[in-house]
């Protein structure tokens, strides 16, 4: 006997991403204009760092603005985007009486942001979010995509969701107060969609890293619409990630391992630095960027203070190991995104822009940019 | 500055329940046609009961067709409903080398089923899953719906999210091989069902409940089709549980007090049969339901081996305090569902199924039907 259970549905996931200086009013006046409904509990959430920066002032004004409104803070640092630290969220948003009624405000990085999306995502089943990145690597990578994860010793970013954020804040203001080395960690994302989609922002990059790291109004607001509009555009062809949207992950297959291998001495932006290195370096090796380029991307990434090497510390057989953690592995086969000189990608097949790479490939190359 | 995300999409989650006996090589035989696209690595989740029954023989089959399969046992008993266990899935079919590109089959009742869809549903950020579902609870509970959770210290099912299999299979002959008080717990999903959507089905249990517990063919299939029909109907009317959906959760707010109170010495369908008790009682005071029909109501839960007193050894102050970790609690209110007589539910405004219940008013009755 059958019994057919039809489940088909139209889902708006549609939202905003709002660019500027000094948002906190913004979010406020959202809220209170019914962005997440009739919501009044919110459980904001933050990292050690921010807290003191934006999290208390934010969390102030909500609370004079009428809402309920209470803070949860997670240690600092890559290390926070963990099981047990969602976990933590939960349990401390239970105890505060916090229900599925309930609405979560990220306001931090991109760790904030991803584990902040995850708890909401399933906490009573799921309850609305919005995204409030103080950093450019949020900006660049939290803002666009729905894509929201946690460590685990075994593997980065494999146990997750795509959930989508009601609104994102994307306040330029807050990169004043980010150290020099995460800005530029931040940084390497912008690159890389430069080097996946963008020719002109490249060069524009070339020309104004300088400004960029001295926070210059212009060029700020420039890399902050460029990066959504090139990832918006890859994750609006693709939203589940089978074909087209693997582009996002250039430089990440190496980069990701390296980030783990470090033990997270090395920030996300700087191993995603070195693994862009590894895959133009194999990439000219196959013909698909002239080494002309490859200096290009190498200068470039210098200049905006990121490492282009693998750290001495890190062995490479250990680091090819933890290469088949990575998420596009098929077949146990490691496979890469490659960009196609720069502003493109190499596509090998129908939606298909992922190459089977040997491990003595990206091998000899790893030694090579071994310091 | 603002940027638009544009986000709208149509989403098919429709599947099928296919109910019968022997359904294991109709399994196999769907997974080898396609049901999970070319995947072939499967996750085959069960519990230390459920593996010597009938996963063990599942997985060897899926082997034998092809599939590279392996086995992941949790052990027997709602305390594996964890954040914990979900874990252990994770790291050991991560150590196993399981990666996005695998599929989950979970062999069992409604523990197996929930943990294992919210593990499928957010490993990889998403892979598919089917259900094989062992029990009758699972049958009436965790075949449509969509809803996987796991349990934490402080809440029941507040941990989770809505995931749709991709089809669901109700095999009658293993509730022969289910501890006779394991079919009972069952039933009091079934009797649920009939109580708020059916009021045939409702006499129909009363003249045909001996049949049913006896394994019967024709009233054990009859059960299964009507539970997923009843559910089926509420759930495609109100997918997220926005009102219509509550109530799906009649008897469930003292149950789940009650279930996490016993600490799981009654099992799940036991501690709804006592919940359903306590609304109806309550209900009877309010005047939602005769005298006569609460007295037909207890008797059909006591006929089909249900407990129908809260447990001596629950303090009736800690059950109420439990109470307010119902997932229906309003600005921290308790709310209750009613069933109006047999059959039918009590509207009490335009898309709300919950009414206001006074801590009080509910303690009366817990004492009352206190052992």
């Amino acid at each position: 006997m059958e019994f057919r259970c039809e489940l088909v549905r139209t889902v708006d996931d549609s939202y905003d991403i709002e660019i500027g200086r000094k948002l906190e009013s913004k979010l406020v006046s959202d809220l209170k204009n019914g962005l997440l409904g009739k919501r009044k509990r919110l459980a904001v959430i933050t990292d050690s760092n921010v807290k003191e920066l934006y999290a208390g002032s934010i969390t102030a004004m909500l609370t004079e603005a009428g809402f309920s409104a209470e803070m949860f803070v997670i240690p600092a640092g890559e290390k926070s985007k963990t099981r047990e630290m969602k976990e933590f969220l939960e349990d401390s948003m239970l105890e505060k009486g916090f229900r599925r009624d309930c609405a979560v405000v990220a306001v931090g990085g991109g760790v904030v942001t991803d584990l902040a999306g995850f708890t909401a995502g399933t906490f009573g089943r799921g309850v609305p979010f919005v995204n409030y990145a103080t950093t450019l690597l949020a900006a660049a990578d939290a803002s666009v995509g729905g894509k929201t994860a946690v460590d685990t010793p075994l593997a980065t970013n494999l146990i997750g969701m795509f959930n989508q954020p009601k609104k994102v804040y994307i306040d330029i203001e807050c990169w004043k107060t980010l150290p020099k080395r995460e800005l530029s960690s931040g940084l390497a994302e912008t690159v890389k969609h430069a080097c996946l989609g963008d020719e002109e922002m490249f060069s524009y990059l070339e020309e104004h890293i300088a400004e960029i790291l001295e926070n210059k109004a212009e060029p700020c607001e420039y890399i902050a619409e460029k990066n959504c509009g090139i990832k918006y555009s890859v994750v609006m062809k693709d939203e589940r990630e089978s074909g087209l949207r693997e582009i996002l992950n250039l430089g990440h297959t190496v980069g990701r391992a390296i980030e783990t291998c470090s033990d997270y001495r090395l920030l996300h932006g700087e191993a995603v630095s070195i693994g862009l290195v590894a895959q133009a370096r194999l990439g000219q090796e196959l013909g698909f960027i002239s080494k002309e380029n490859v200096g290009r991307l190498e200068r470039l990434l210098q200049n905006a203070g990121l490492p282009i090497r693998v750290p001495g510390y890190i062995q490479i057989p250990e680091l090819l190991k933890k290469l088949y953690t990575d998420k596009k592995v098929r077949d146990s086969r490691l496979r890469f995104v490659f960009q196609k000189e720069i502003g493109d990608v190499m596509q090998f097949s129908e939606n298909n822009y992922g190459r089977p790479v040997s491990e003595s490939e990206i091998a000899a190359v790893l030694e090579k940019i071994a310091e």
